[in-house]
């Protein structure tokens, strides 16, 4: 009876051996085309991960940090938090009467965004984005990204991730790496989908956080947005994220922009192994092409002499990526 | 051959499991006494550990939150980060020749220590813990925890470390428990002594923190603290900094003064399973006795009010604990 136990054991270990090489025989990134900067990136992988090799590295200091607005999904005509923040005072505005005539709102309003500056998307990041519990927020964010969908694409916004990426970012997990959101765009926001549609967990979500009011409500605790910035995660506040969240320097950071260059730069000066990737945007065919004259997701000229200067890998997303939406193998 | 591979498995994993099995029979809290705390803690983990009951929580759910002073240390007569900054003015002191007559300095050269105000504490802490990169600041603070010692148990300040605690941690990661710090303390401080006295990572220190600057030294980037708070982890902080940095309320939470309020509440607002518990400093023959009247660590009459209302576990440091430090059982 124990023998036999054994034997179920014994055939249990062989089958889970079997299905782990047959598993690693298999492409980690089937959706990136074969090139030199897939190569780079397995290489990496393969060595910091051989106990055998000079470049190993221990599991614990295996950090990977992704960008996320254009990095790994969609960041063009607009940021999506903020088409959600404009579709916020559209659904606003019946109780608001007095936004008809008042700026920035009535040019939300009339949907006439080209006017808007900083100041006043600060105004309606207030208006729509504070003043209400974290949780409240996170289900208002949550019912907007399964209704609401981009004009071009016709599909969620959530759809609009880039296989390649998810790729990358399941590939490191795998091997032992912890995956982190570092981005400009909202903590909470992020929070909202990033669990379900990267599996990452929130606590490995960093992104740009605001100050929240500790008060009770029906005896019970809640924290409500307060329009009081904690931390702006972009550019040289992606390595001060980083550092208040994570506490050390990653191995391996993936971004698009001039806000991730100092993020870039942390990475490589970490001393030990490293590797740098940039995303850049150049397939208007399969989802647009935009650079140094682009305000959301600028990659200017001197982002890209440093790139090139110091190693850092740019990813043509027009030559490096065979697919870029899951939904490409839909059919769609 | 590859039988002789599968019967060498199989011993293997009958190893494993008798290990595991007699580990398991341990006791995982030995320097507690048996009492109602210590059957609790470990009633809780079993309960929430088993798949088969109602009370089972997922591992990803499983947060522990830890306070550090007077929780996971000794924190009288004076919080050990304060006593590293008095330390520090002294040290500086030759290069400021104008701290002689310069307040509060001159006070803190001549250990007249019992006028210093919060105010004074603040000006002390921006001279001697900002306008340093991060490392470096985390490099002091490790060279004076190797040296500097408590003066009525002159022992290191990592020695003053409850053993209990430490049990409780491990017993709880064991148990797949994610744990964390959330301390009023200095965010950098507590990472400069705990991933090594605690087993705590860098990124689940929560600690009180300020603003870094992103410049250049040698062509090499790095990070400055500078005197800009950007969290205040203490009392509705700390519920606040759990949000920011965890994302999702803890099912455990362990502190001892006022201060630890908000994140007991917090915690027992979680909606599932919970455990709150305060260590109670009442053994002045072996550590010290402190409650309502003292200015540090304060566990105000309000607060015992509360813990006893709302069923918080309050932990006897006489009565619950049979050890308090592991010098203990070196005989001294």
């Amino acid at each position: 009876m124990f023998k036999k136990d054994l034997k179920v054991y014994a055939a249990f270990l062989i089958l889970l051996f079997v299905s782990f090489s047959s598993y690693a025989a298999q492409d980690p990134l089937p959706s990136w085309n074969e090139g030199p900067i897939k190569q780079k990136l397995i290489q990496f992988v393969n060595e910091v991960t051989d106990k055998n090799s000079s470049h190993y590295v221990v599991p614990e200091d295996r950090v990977a940090t992704f960008d996320n607005d254009g990095t790994m999904w969609v960041e063009q005509p607009l940021y999506t938090q903020y088409i959600f923040a404009l579709d916020r005072v559209a659904k606003m505005a019946p109780q608001h009467p007095e936004w008809k005539t008042e700026q920035p709102f009535a040019s939300v309003l009339a949907k006439d965004y080209s006017k808007l500056s900083e100041q006043d998307f600060e105004k309606i990041f207030i208006t729509t984005q504070t003043g209400m519990s974290v949780e409240d927020y996170k289900s208002l964010a949550q019912q907007w990204l399964q209704v609401a969908e981009n004009t071009r694409f016709q599909k969620h916004y959530t759809q609009l991730v880039y296989l390649p990426m998810l790729e990358a970012m399941n590939y490191l997990r795998q091997n032992n790496f912890r995956v982190y959101i570092v981005s400009g765009g909202g903590q909470d926001f992020i929070r909202s989908f990033a669990p379900q549609i990267y599996q990452v967990p929130l606590e490995n979500i960093i992104g740009a956080a605001i100050h929240t009011q500790y008060t009770y409500k029906n005896d019970q605790p809640q924290l409500i947005k307060i329009p009081k910035v904690v931390i702006i995660d972009d550019k040289s506040g992606k390595p001060e994220g980083i550092n208040l969240f994570i506490g050390k320097k990653p191995i391996i950071a993936f971004g698009n922009s001039d806000g991730d260059r100092q993020m870039l730069e942390w990475t490589q000066s970490n001393g030990g192994e490293h590797l740098m990737l940039l995303v850049h945007h150049d397939d208007a065919a399969r989802e647009y092409a935009y650079g140094a004259q682009s305000k959301i997701g600028t990659f200017s000229d001197s982002l890209m002499t440093e790139a090139n200067t110091k190693g850092w890998q740019v990813i043509s997303m027009k030559n490096d990526w065979k697919t870029i939406f899951s939904f490409e193998h839909a059919g769609n």
